[in-house]
Parts: C-alpha cells; sequence; structure tokens
C-alpha cells in the first residue's frame, strides 16, 4: 500500500474543501490555537512513516490522554478496574451527571471524563508521584523524553473545570474517588494537557496497534488481552456522542480529543493521527474526521 | 382553643407509640443525638405560649435554615431572586442533580440543597461579613441574642459535603453561581449548622403566620406578598419528596430539617415547632409529623 | 364578605386588560372555541350565588373530571387507591413518561395524565356500565340531571390520543393497569368531554369545601377525611407545573383544565369557578389565574 | 484456516461447562424451548460450510430480524432513513421510552426496539402487502423459500406487546410514524416471529460479509456504502447495553435475539451464527456469546 501517495491524494482533495466548525473555546489556550492548521501521520508497523501538513506542530492532546491513563490504570489494576468504571457506550453528552447520579456513582465507560477522573483517582492511588510518574511513562511508550504538560493549559482548565468538580464530587458521595478530589483533580487537568505531535501521538499508538507490545524494541506493556479491551472500548466509545457516525465513516477504533486531534489504529496494521482544530458540534475535529474518511476509504482497510 | 390540654393530649397518646425511623447518620455530630427525644411549642398570635417535653432544648435547624436564607435573600433582591430559582416542587430527591442538568442549573426551588445554594450564592453577593450577618439577621428575628453556629457541625458538613458540592460546581458551569464555591459552601454549612430549641424556632416563625411582621414590635420584615409567596412555596416544597402527604396529614405550610425538627405554621393563628431525631424513609421526622397531624386533628385549623 | 362587589370589580378591572395565551389546539373541537369568553361563579356555603360574563355557557371541563374521578374511585377503593397511584407533586409535565417508567408504572398522583388513567382503570373494574354510571354520580353531586358527555369531543380525544396510548400501554406493561386499554381509553376520553357551566361546576364543587357532604341534602359522599386528602391533593397537583406559582399567587386548592376552566375551593367558606379559553405557556388559563387572584386578594381570604 | 477443527474443539469444551441464564419467558411460546440446545454454523465466503450441533433447527429470529428490516428500508428510503432514526448507541435499555422522550420522538438508532418501529413504519409505507413482500424478500437474500412467519409467536407477541404499543403510541405523538399503529405493530410482530435455522441464517448474513452482494449469484443487494453502515450499527449497536462487552469479547459486528440466536460477521471473511436458548441478564446468550469468543480467539481474526 503506497501510504504516502494515499496521503498526499488527501491533502490535495481537502485543500479546496471548507470545514465548517470551530475550535474549541472553554479556555483560552484552546481558543487562540490557529483554526486552519492540519497534520496527519501514519506509522506502519512495518516500518515505514508517512506524513502530510503540519504533523511535527505539538498540540493540546486533550482526552486523548484518557487511553493513555487507562494503559496505565490497567497495568496497576488489571480487571478490578472494571469494578469502578464500566466498559459500555453512554448515550449521554461526555460530561452528563445523569448516568452517574442513576447508576451509583459508576461511569459508563473510561473514555468520557467521569470515567477518565475515576482512572486517575485509581493512578493517584498507585503513583508515588503521579504527574512525574506518568509523564515518564509516556515518554517510555511513546519513546520521546522531551513530551511535557502544558502549564498554561493546566492552571486554566483548572480554573474553568466546575463541570469536572461536579462530576468528582458527584462519584466521591457515591464513594467511587478514594483521594481528595483536588489533588485528582489537579492530576486529570496536567494528563490533558500534554502536548504531543501527530508524529509522536501516532508512535504511541503503534503500541494498540501492535497488540499491547512497544514496536521499538518488542518489549510487551499490555497483555493481548488488554490490549484488545483498549481497542474494543476506543471502537464502541472514542468519539463521544458520534461513536456511531465515526464507526461507519472511518471504521478504526480511535480517540478523539478537543483540541483538534484524532489518533486512530488498524490493528495488525498502522496506526494514524491527524490533527485540524475546527470541531463539529458533537466535538470532533471536522477536517480530522473527513482525513480519516479518505484514508479507510481509499485504502480500503477499514475493519467493515 | 385550649392549645395546652391538645398538646398534654397529643404527648400523652404518643407516649406509648413506638415510632420507627433513623436518626441522621451522614455526619457523627448528628448520628449521636439521643433518639428518643421530643418536644413541641406552640406560640400563638394572640400571646399564648404552650410546650411539651424537651421544648428549650437546642438541636441542629439544619433545612429549617433555608427558610431563613430565602427570607434575607428577598430583603435584598426582591422578585430578581426568581430568575435564578424557580418556586414549583421538584418531584426529585433533594439532592438530585437530574433536574439541574436537564433545566440549565436552575433548581425547581429554594427549599431543596441546590436552590439553597444559590440562595447562599446571592447572600454572599449582599452581605459583608456573611455569617456574622446572617447571625446578626436571625438573632433578629427571633428576638434571641444567643443562636450561634455549631462550628463542629459545620466542619463535618463540609468534611463530608460531596454531593453539596456536585451540586454547586454544577451550577456554577451554567453559571447560576457568582461567588467562589468554597465561600458559598463554607456560608452555607454554618447555617445549615445552627442550634434552636422548638421555643425560639417557634418564636422566629411567627414572623410569617404574622405576614411579614414581627410580632413583638410590629416591624415589618417582609412585605404581605413576600410572606405570602414564602408560605405558598413552604405548603409545596416544605418537605422533600412528601409535600403532598405532609398537606394532607397536616395541612400546614412548613420545612423540615434532618436534624428532626419541624416548623409549621397555621396563617394568622399560630406558630408550632416540634422536634423528635428519628426521621423516616423520606427524611422528616416521624414522631414529629404524628404530632402535627394530631394537632391540626383535634384543633380542626388545617387549612384543608 | 359582599362576593357580587368583588366579582364585579374583577370583571371591570379585567375586561380593559389584554391577556395572552392560546386555545387548545390538539383537536379541532376545542381549537374552534371562541377565544374572549370569560365567566365566573362563586357558591357559598351560607348560601349566596355571585356570577359574572359567561357563567352559564357549558365548556368542555377537561382534566377537571379527573377530580370527579378520584372522588368516585375513593368511593370504591378507599386507602387501597394509593398501591396503584401516588399522591405527591410530579415535576415533569402532565403527559411525561419518564417518571412512569423509573418508578414501576406508579403515577406520581391522580391528576396527571398517568394517574387519571390508573383511577379511570379503577372505576372500569368497579363500575357494571361505566359511562353511563359516572354519569349518574356527576349528575347526583352537581343536582344538574343535564350533564352530558359531548361525543364529538371524545371521538377526537381518541383520534389524537396517542400520548395517553403510550401512558395507558407503559402502565400495563408494568401491570398497573387491570382492564383492556381500549376500553379504559374510551371510558377517559368519555369523561374530559364532560360539559358543564362555571355555575354547575361551582356547585359540584362545593362538595370539597363542604368536607365531603352536599350542600343541598347534607348527605355525606365523601368521609372528612377523604374530602382533606383530595383538597390536599388538589393543592399540590391541581395545576400541572404551575401549583407553585398557583398556590403563590391564589393560594386555593383547585384543578384547571384544557378547555379553560379553573375550579377551586375554600374550605369551610365557597367554591368558585372561572372559565375563559386562553392558556398560559403552563397549560392553565391566563384570565383565568388572574380573576382567582384578584378574588382571595380582594377577600383576604388565601389560605396562606 | 480449519473451522470444522475450531468448531469441534468448541463444542468439546463447552460441552463440559454449566451456563446460567434464562429462556426468555415473556410469551409462553418462546418459555417453551428447552433450554439446553446449541447449534453453531459458519459460511465462509470461499465457499465452506461447517456447523455443529442443533445447527439446522429453526428458531424464533426475533431481534435479528431488524437487521433485514434496516436492509430493505435502506433499499426504499436510502440516507432519507437516517432523518427518523440515528445510527448512535443508546445507553439506555432496549425497549426505554426516556430517550424517545427527551428527544423528540427519534430513537437512538434501528437495532432498538423505538427504532425497529419506525423502520417497520417506513416498510409499511412502502411494500404493497408488508408481510408478504417481507417474507419474499428474506426468502430471496436466504436463497430459502421455506422461511416463514410463526403466527402463534407472533399473536403472543401481539397480546403482551404492551411496551411496544407504549413505544410506538409516542412516536406517533411525535409525528414519527405515518401508518396507522395496529398495521405496524402488527407488521413488526410478524417480522419478530420469523423462524430460521443457524446454517439458513448465516447463509443470509453472508450479504454483510459480502459487502453487500449475493454471493450465490453476485447479484448486489445494498451498494457497499451501505452495507458498511449497516456492519458500522451492528458494532455499536447490535447487542442492547451489552455492545463495550461484546465489541471486546468477540469483536465482530452482529445482532442478538432474545430467542437466543446471535448473527455475526468478520467482513471478508465469514459469517457466523450460534444458538442457544439461555441468556444473560443483559439478554445476550450466554453459551451463545461463550462460542463466538472461542471462535475468534482460536481463529485469531477478531477486527481488533
Amino acid at each position: 500500500m503506497d501510504y504516502q501517495k494515499i496521503l498526499d491524494e488527501i491533502d490535495s482533495e481537502l485543500s479546496t474543501t471548507q470545514f465548517n466548525g470551530k475550535v474549541a473555546s472553554y479556555i483560552p489556550e484552546l481558543a487562540n490555537v490557529p483554526a486552519d492548521q492540519f497534520g496527519m501521520h501514519i506509522c506502519c508497523m512495518q516500518g515505514g512513516n508517512y506524513a502530510i501538513g503540519a504533523h511535527s506542530t505539538p498540540f493540546s492532546i486533550q482526552s486523548i490522554s484518557k487511553v493513555f491513563s487507562l494503559t496505565l490504570a490497567l497495568l496497576y489494576e488489571g480487571k478490578a478496574t472494571w469494578k469502578r468504571v464500566d466498559v459500555e457506550p453512554s448515550g449521554d453528552p461526555f460530561n452528563s451527571l445523569v448516568q452517574l447520579e442513576h447508576e451509583n456513582g459508576i461511569p459508563r465507560n473510561p473514555l468520557i471524563n467521569a470515567g477518565a477522573l475515576v482512572v486517575s483517582d485509581i493512578l493517584v492511588s498507585h503513583l508515588e508521584n503521579p504527574k512525574k510518574d506518568y509523564l515518564a511513562f509516556i515518554r517510555k511508550i511513546s519513546g520521546n523524553p522531551k513530551i511535557d504538560f502544558n502549564l498554561k493549559v493546566a492552571a486554566s482548565e483548572k480554573k474553568w473545570g466546575f463541570r469536572n468538580s461536579a462530576l468528582i464530587n458527584l462519584m466521591k458521595s457515591f464513594g467511587n474517588i478514594k483521594n481528595d478530589v483536588e489533588e485528582v483533580l489537579d492530576f486529570y487537568f496536567h494528563k490533558c494537557s500534554i502536548e504531543m505531535s501527530c508524529q509522536t501521538l501516532a508512535q504511541t499508538f503503534l503500541l494498540y496497534a501492535n497488540h499491547g507490545c512497544l514496536l521499538l524494541n518488542n518489549e510487551r506493556i499490555l497483555t493481548k488481552t488488554q490490549a484488545k479491551r483498549i481497542n474494543a472500548i476506543m471502537q464502541t466509545c472514542g468519539f463521544y456522542d458520534e461513536a456511531g457516525e465515526f464507526s461507519f465513516r472511518v471504521g478504526l477504533p480511535g480517540k478523539s480529543g478537543v483540541g483538534g486531534g484524532i489518533a486512530a489504529i488498524h490493528p495488525g496494521a498502522y496506526s494514524v493521527v491527524v490533527w485540524s482544530p475546527k470541531l463539529n458540534p458533537k466535538g470532533n475535529s471536522s477536517m480530522g474526521m473527513a482525513a480519516l474518511e479518505l484514508l479507510t476509504t481509499k485504502s480500503g482497510l477499514s475493519i467493515f
């Protein structure tokens, strides 16, 4: 498969299309990102790297970090994780409290905010120095020692994080948060603030395409079963209220963030990350979804 | 009407009845209150005071304080209050978040927790020294300069107040809380911790029986319309999920608290406060409701 | 109290006011009623009758019939009624299914559609010829042998009654409807179609002002306790989503219908019925509520 | 791949396992099916057929018929179908009315009851003789002219179908049902009553594995895009509240029915149908899920 040719075609086709959508505006650091940027990067398991546009520009990974947190939580808690967070699509917006109130503070899945807060609580229980240790883990699985938090973004998220504060306090009232809520929120907001480029993110997501092993040195991070579990959750829960639409248009497991990034994988074949800040009404990158749809159409490699 | 005779009959009838129910247990300070206490006090507008049992023992007034907060908020904001909190029964438990999420952070009424938090926020905006000024107001309308917060109860409420923290953060995310959430919560928990006896509470509730004037010196605190509004809200919203049952059995506007107190009024006639710590499953004092039912039955003075 | 003088003042004040609102339009028979009609009738327990405007014009009583159905059901089932329908305000619109699904098919109260359907089912179980026997009962308590169904209205309600059909089938799936759904719906729609004037309705509602006895011959229909129960339910649940607002503005137990009628009582004093077809957004007669508010303000006889 | 060997291993492994669960009991025709039956059938696109157990015993396909209805609706309405039913997971039980009430009568997806009722309504609008024409379509895509309704099952479903009646009447009240509700329900219940064996169902599902063409004669039924859409919907919505769990354990798009059948496909490779009447608490066949999990584990052919 000539991925570079496919990427160049995508670049050419999308460059003449006007994409609607709005850059995330709930914190100034995201609102000020120039809207018209676009980058895309593919890492093949056979070794090739293919890219177009601003693929090496770092951006705020936001909710994509939920996948890494889940990965690390599974290493510490294994199956016990599923006693505190479920694995089913939610059918409600990413920050809804209704489901939590009706289901005793157990979030529907680890890729919505409530679920990611429980996962953060699990990590705070296990990590000696949560922020430092988390960063070390991300640097290891990405092979990139320069990855870091954006402290301004983390501070801004915290300042405007009333909805997340409501979610975590509600779960605490049900006993499903074990640590201090402020400490967990601080850790959570830092994780969301991490900046990575399409290139670095794609290299990191090879872990999930490669069934739980780092491609570089073949070190096993997750068991095959754990990797399958994460991929299945990304498939059914990775795109907010648009999991069904994404499944159809793109047909790959993945996760999006309000920074405009989308990371996806074709298990056994490749990882791909696209970035463009304008979001559609459901909170996923408009141009990013179009680019991924073209990729699976042109490559014929959708899972469906 | 010979109220003392009626009270004595009530005392005699109830002394042989075993009341089920549990003392509130979410904080140790309430859990440790001896369960079998009972007191009742009537203040007539014509001047008489009638009492039985532990009517002069102070107890934690808890949600009964919501009536006083609403009173003070109306003095500062008047009708503008109703832009931030509605006046209808909620149909959901007192601490539900579902309704708030569906109705843009506007609570159903000022006598459920969410509504009382908005009212607290209004007071924090207006009072120079909220806790001190609030206490001064309560002392004034009660005519009792010794009324005070119970700081241990306030601290305990704060320590275990995750659900209230969830409520206020959710409303803050909708823009319906103007001040710092921690400051408002601190003020709210202090208000709930106030201790008053049946006697003092009954004297204070004369204000509502007397259409907004202090009986003592005839000073007008609320307009007639404002007093009518508060009484109507107590009638439809004062008893958590049991407003309908209370309307039927007792038929007086009132407000209960998880400390086991119930304050009620017969407009133009009397105020009455009963206290007994064991709560029924809906959170209202079991013995208290029985006592009030006997009172309106024996006096023939239900509003229905 | 010179009620006629008060009514004349109300007439004069309201005649210069423009009332907003829309005539109910879900069936043509209601949509075609001339919007600007107005009538009001008071029956005093001491015997006087006072009226203004179109007080003797028959109109579709609609949901006001729910009070009569409940009355008859209590005669047959007594307290057992409350096992199948609760007595608390709903907090949801009159035709909501959400609460039913969450609470196992038990409606919140007998004055919302779901509750009235359960009450209808109870009557179908007990009455030999439901429609005929029900009419006989209404004729008896009103003292008016000419009261009848409007068969066109009943047929139209049935034709457009999908929401009620959804409600009754949902409750049937929970086992809370014992008879054939079509038979119960047919009975229910006939009851809603009954036509009465302000005058006749006010005479009928004297039953509730008179604590359960017919005023005419002093025949006891309901026990005092049953009458109190009905009055308490009207107070907390009689005005859809506007029970709190009505409690404040009018301060009397009552029930409204989408035909534009409102019946209310002052226990021990009088019954009053007002009719004007334009409805406010909550489904209650705009001019009717204004007229009742003036009545209790001018007479000083609100229960608060 | 030696599918027969894999099936024989599955048969051997599962024969010693005790599966919990209960046969569907809401109608006697399903309740009376012997619980311990088991059959499985694989159709490979290269032509092979592999089977174990009662693979040729007909059973009630129930909700699996929703996939065929959707297929036929897409042929008539194409993309316009998505104006009346969405494509996202619901997060609520298969027969919930809550979501419909909050979202104006538009069901979340075509594989829950509400969505399948809308799809049935679409077919009633287009088919001259709905039941006959539908059967003809199923016979054609299955290549089996003997497939038929079970009229006893259809009659029983109708007799106990109050919940479906509630759903369709609620959607009718929102204008999302165009035909007579009784006619649509009758058609819907007949479709659910169709009986097919694992063998026949697997042959029929080859259509979806083969991207929309009949394998037999290469006749195109669905466009590639339509087939991809149906497969994506099966992946995210095919298993009631257990879509996430099924995605993980089995990792294939599919659809289950309360008759105990599960049909699934590996696009481009094979179709597989398993049948065993005992259902887990979420309503999916316990033994069926275990068998499919073993299949994808042993074949290494999960999509993840």
